[in-house]
Parts: structure tokens; C-alpha cells; sequence
């Protein structure tokens, strides 16, 4: 079994680089915070829960490579690499909220010695992984029972262990529903321009032995006409308070879809990918990446020389298409705003 | 400027090999009907009218191959030939129409001297090829008066000049419009998993000057949500009588994303696309072709060896989601019955 990311006991980070599969299983040891970075950035590790503990991580690298005379200057040189940690990908709350979650630990630890504080750090970066998997293990729990007995599901991009610690979101609900005995098959919709559905989701769940079939992105409305398709499941990049997802291009094309054929339409995430800050989705960053990804595969051009092309690589939909947002407190149908402010207790608010 | 489809003054077919663009613009020279069948079957030529187009020609082949004591030998080594040809693709109508329209022209022209019987059923071949150019000519000059000053255009798959005999029917329009001044840009979805669009519509857009954008197909939505498109112009594969249309995989998901942001939806066609002997479109038979061109892109996987996939390549779209069939005889609106049967005359209606 493959580890997305963890912490070494020589204190680096080891991530599956994911940009290699599924051809090979290759992993990248990150030392210092500059390598988490370019990690992310190049989407060696991708999905907003795994980028969010690489974020922790990535400071934790940090911390242990700062030398300084007093807390403050650790305190100033920690935040400006956060500050460039967290302006690598836009769009995952997850990213920022990682980094703001080790800030405010070291904040809290000020007192501690300087190598005390940087173990607690190391700590908690490696806690933000372990709480991510038992989140994704809840929200497959809460999840799994919304997947009737031999569903056919259709998911988008990767929401799986690879976009998180490990068991995943929306596949986290595919696997406990799997565990438990439900039958279903699983669609995964291939997600151009990056492939994450056909070189990562199909590769997931190969390994769980969980029956996959790949279609391309456009094939999704034949197979709902044609009755193939009994429900939609996806992740999520950052939730606004009012249920406006943020997720990989594509999804709101699917919600659409899901809508006009009366399916229901499940979006699985922890509460981390919650953005409180926001009333709705119109202000959720959308990353624009290279068109270099659309118009070249593998080295191979797909479309001629100097021809324009586009890359937002999400997409924002909004709370009146979803049926129900699944998280690591349980099921949260509309209207989002009450359910989400209900689940989200002082504990909660307080650490965001 | 390219020739899609020709025949040569050696008594040959000469196609340009679309599996090779953008990359090279290699032509095939074809000898016999077998090379035709086989350029269709690989989709060296694509497109429903082009491969209308291509039948005529390889019937026009095979007539020169056959040496036969008598018409009804002649012809009954003509039909068997063009069983072979028509079974090559099952979707577009067009195909079948102009085997059709060969052996019926060479019944009535059974009295002629072996000679003059194949020289005729050649001109006939090119006939079909001409009147295919003049027809798009005629959707382009009907529906370019559909194309607002400033529009955004959203366009599937390639239904240009290389999708018929030349100038196009989708890209007929556009090109009309432009040629007329009215300001437009076009986005052109890439259409998976063959990449028609992005090998083929921005090829031969930028050939012409009109200003495209590539995207992949899955960002649709995201850019009707975002106001980016105006309109959605695509062609046909297979007209039903009520108006159902079949036509590449992924226009029914553009047509129920356009009616989702009320934008209009047009389908460009030939009435040599029409199939007057279906009532509706369920019947028409969507083919699926192998499952290597989704899980693998010039030669590299893009999926884990051994998994499922789906290949459909085409769809069927309701007649309600179309706003308007654009044909050679003028702008057709609902209700398409009676609308298309006024325009199919009965001259027309004796050839199908």
C-alpha cells in the first residue's frame, strides 16, 4: 500500500509523486520547505486535504531549518515562509489553513526552547496528517449509507487517499460503502487536462479491487440519459458558508447534469475545506494554470502550434445543485448555512 | 488551402489523413474501395458528410473494379461491395445515403455500356462531393444571420471543412458570418477522446484567421456560468424526424448546459443527414469503439494497465434542447416534424 505523504524519522517529507503514476511509483524526499513547495506547485501532490498537510509539513521543515536569537524572529521568519508556502495554489482552503493552524500552534508553544518548539511543531504537522485520515474514515462512515446497494457512482478527478492522508473523501465513502458490503461500480470520470481521474482515481481503486470504469469527461450525460448513472460523488477544494462548492473543473458541469436527470449530487470533505470567511462561492480564487497542460500531452501536442487555449482547473458550484455535503461530523443537507454553522461548534470555530 | 477529399485525375481517391494533423498534413491515396473502407474505419476521414462523401467515392472505385458479364452481375457485385463500406461506421446516416444514391443511380443507368456506366457513377461520386460544398455554402449563408456581432461561440468536435467535402457545416456558419463581418470568437471544446477539436476545428480556424480558444471539454459549464458563451453550434451525425439528434459524444451534455444558462443551442446539417425512416432519435445506434482510445494518447497510457473503459462515441440529443436546425434549405424551429417536412420536397424525398 502506497503513503501519500508522511514525516521521516531522518525529518524530511516523503510524498508519492503523483505526476509519475500510474506508470511508476516513484517517491520524492522533500528536505526543506522550497522542495514541499515546488511539490505542490508541479502537482506532485494534488487534492486540497493532501496539499494541506503538506503545507504543515512544509513548515515543519521550515521551523527546523531557522536559526534565530528569539521567538519573535522564529515567529517572523516561519510566517514569511508560510506566507510563500501558501501562495503556490490558490483555490484549497486546505493549504492556508494548515499553515495558519502551525502558526497559531507556535504562537501558543512561545515559551517553550527554541528545539522544544520545533519538536511540537514536527508534532503537530504529523497530528494535521493523522486527524485527516480519521476524518476521511467519519466521513466514509456518515457517507457510506447514502450508497444504495448496486450503485453505479459516477466521481470526478481524485478524491482519494492520493488527494488526501490516505482513505480519501468522496472514495473514502466509496470505500467504507465497499467495505460494508455494499455492491456498487464506480465511473471515474477521466478529468482533463491532468488525467487525475484516469491515472489516479482508476489506480486507487484498482489496488482496493473496487470495480472502475474510466469514461471521458463528456460521456457523463449519455450514461445519466441512458440510466447507467444512480448517483454523483466528488470532493472539494473550499466550501462557502452557504454550500458553494470550489472543486475541479468539470464538477459543475456534472451538478448540472446530476440536476436535470433527478440524481442526487454528494460533495464529501472535511470540515478543513470550510471557508466561514466567505458567504458564498462568487469569491472563491480560481486557479488558471498553464494552457500548456490542454494543448500538450505527454510531450505530444494535441492541438497546433500557437493556438490559445484556457485553464481554469476548477470550478464553483453552487449550493442549490448539491444534495448533501458529507463531512467528518456527519451529513449536512440545505439549506448548507444553518447545517454547517450547527456542525461547526466553538471548538471548531475557534481554530479557524 | 487543404483538400479534405478528391478524386484524382488517375481515377483514385485522395484524402487528407486526419489521424496525422496537426502535427502533418499527409494525404492518402486510395486504389480500391477496400483503402476507403479502411480510412473511414481508422477515421484517416471523419465527419458525417465527408464519409458520405467517401462512400460515394469507394462505390465509384469498386464500379471501376468489376468486370462483369452483365448489369445484374455488375450490380450485384456493386451492392456487395457496398455493404462492406456502409457497415465500416454505424451512426451517420450519410454514409448509407450516398452507398444509397450510387446504386440507385447505377439502376438507372443500367442500360448504358459498361464503360459510360462507371465513368457516370464517378461523376455521380463527385456530384455528391460538389453538392456537398454547395449545401454547406447554403447552411452557412441561413445561419450566419444566427450569429450576433461580438459572439462568443462555443463549438464540439470538428463539423468544419474536414467534417464534409469543405467549408463545413458548424464551421460553415462561422465562417459565413466572419466572411459577412460579424465579429465572433469561437471556443472550441477538444473533444475527447479523439481530439477533433483540438487537432482539427482549431487547425483549421487558424488556417482561416478566425480567433479560437481551445478548452477541454469538462470547462464548458464553468464558462456559461462565467457569461463566456453566447451560443452553441454544433453538427450532426444523424437527424430524426421529430429532430432528435445523434452527433459526437458530449453534445448532449453541451445542450443540456445551454439550456440550463438559456442560451441557444443550434445544430448545422445537410438534409443528407436527415433520417426520414426513424421517428424519433432512440433507435439510432451509437457506436462504441475501442476502449485503447481512452485509456491511451500517442502511444503513452494515460490509465493503469487493465482497467475498463467506455468508448461511446457518440450521443443523442432530445429534440427539445435544440433551438434550431440549421440545413441547406433554411433555419428549421420547432416543431422540427413539420418543419423538416416542409422542407424536404418531394425531389428530396425521392432520393431517400
Amino acid at each position: 500500500m502506497f503513503e501519500t505523504i508522511e514525516w521521516t524519522a531522518a525529518g524530511t517529507v516523503r510524498l508519492l509523486d503523483q505526476t509519475r503514476l500510474p506508470a511508476e511509483e516513484v517517491y520524492v524526499e522533500c528536505r526543506d520547505i522550497a522542495a514541499v513547495a515546488h511539490a505542490i506547485r508541479s502537482m506532485q501532490i494534488r487534492g486540497a486535504p493532501a496539499i494541506g498537510v503538506a503545507g504543515a509539513m512544509g513548515v515543519a521543515l521550515a521551523a527546523q531549518s531557522i536559526r534565530a536569537a528569539s521567538f519573535e524572529e522564529f515567529y517572523a521568519e516561519l510566517s514569511r515562509h508560510g506566507e510563500a508556502l501558501r501562495r503556490t495554489r490558490p483555490t484549497a482552503v486546505n493549504l492556508g489553513w494548515a499553515i495558519d493552524r502551525m502558526q497559531r500552534y507556535a504562537e501558543q508553544h512561545n515559551a517553550l526552547p527554541s528545539h522544544e518548539l520545533v519538536d511540537a511543531l514536527i508534532q503537530e504537522a504529523q497530528r494535521i496528517r493523522e486527524e485527516d485520515i480519521r476524518d476521511n474514515r467519519a466521513i466514509g462512515a456518515y457517507g457510506r449509507e447514502l450508497i444504495p446497494d448496486g450503485a453505479s457512482v459516477l466521481t470526478h478527478c481524485n478524491a482519494g487517499a492520493l488527494a488526501t492522508a490516505g482513505y480519501g473523501t468522496a472514495l473514502g465513502v466509496i470505500r467504507a460503502a465497499h467495505a460494508a458490503g455494499t455492491r456498487l461500480s464506480v465511473l471515474a470520470g477521466e478529468t482533463r487536462p491532468f488525467l487525475q481521474g484516469a491515472r489516479l482515481t482508476a489506480w486507487e481503486l484498482q489496488q482496493d479491487n473496487i470495480p472502475v470504469t474510466l469514461i471521458t469527461d463528456n460521456m457523463a450525460g449519455h450514461l445519466m440519459q441512458r440510466g447507467k448513472i444512480d448517483l454523483v460523488i466528488v470532493g472539494a477544494d473550499r466550501i462557502a458558508r452557504n454550500g458553494d462548492v470550489a472543486n475541479k473543473i468539470g464538477t459543475y458541469t456534472l451538478a448540472v447534469l446530476a440536476q436535470a436527470h433527478a440524481l442526487p449530487f454528494y460533495v464529501a470533505a472535511p470540515l478543513s475545506t470550510l471557508d466561514l470567511s466567505l458567504h458564498d462561492g462568487e469569491a472563491i480564487p480560481i486557479e488558471e494554470r498553464d494552457p500548456e497542460e490542454v494543448t500538450a500531452w505527454a510531450g505530444v501536442r494535441t492541438a497546433p502550434v500557437g493556438v490559445r487555449a484556457r485553464n481554469p482547473v476548477f470550478d464553483m458550484t453552487p449550493h442549490r445543485y448539491i444534495t448533501a455535503l458529507i463531512t467528518n461530523r456527519g451529513v449536512v443537507r440545505p439549506p448548507f448555512d444553518s447545517g454547517l454553522t450547527a456542525l461547526t461548534d466553538p471548538d471548531f470555530l475557534n481554530k479557524v
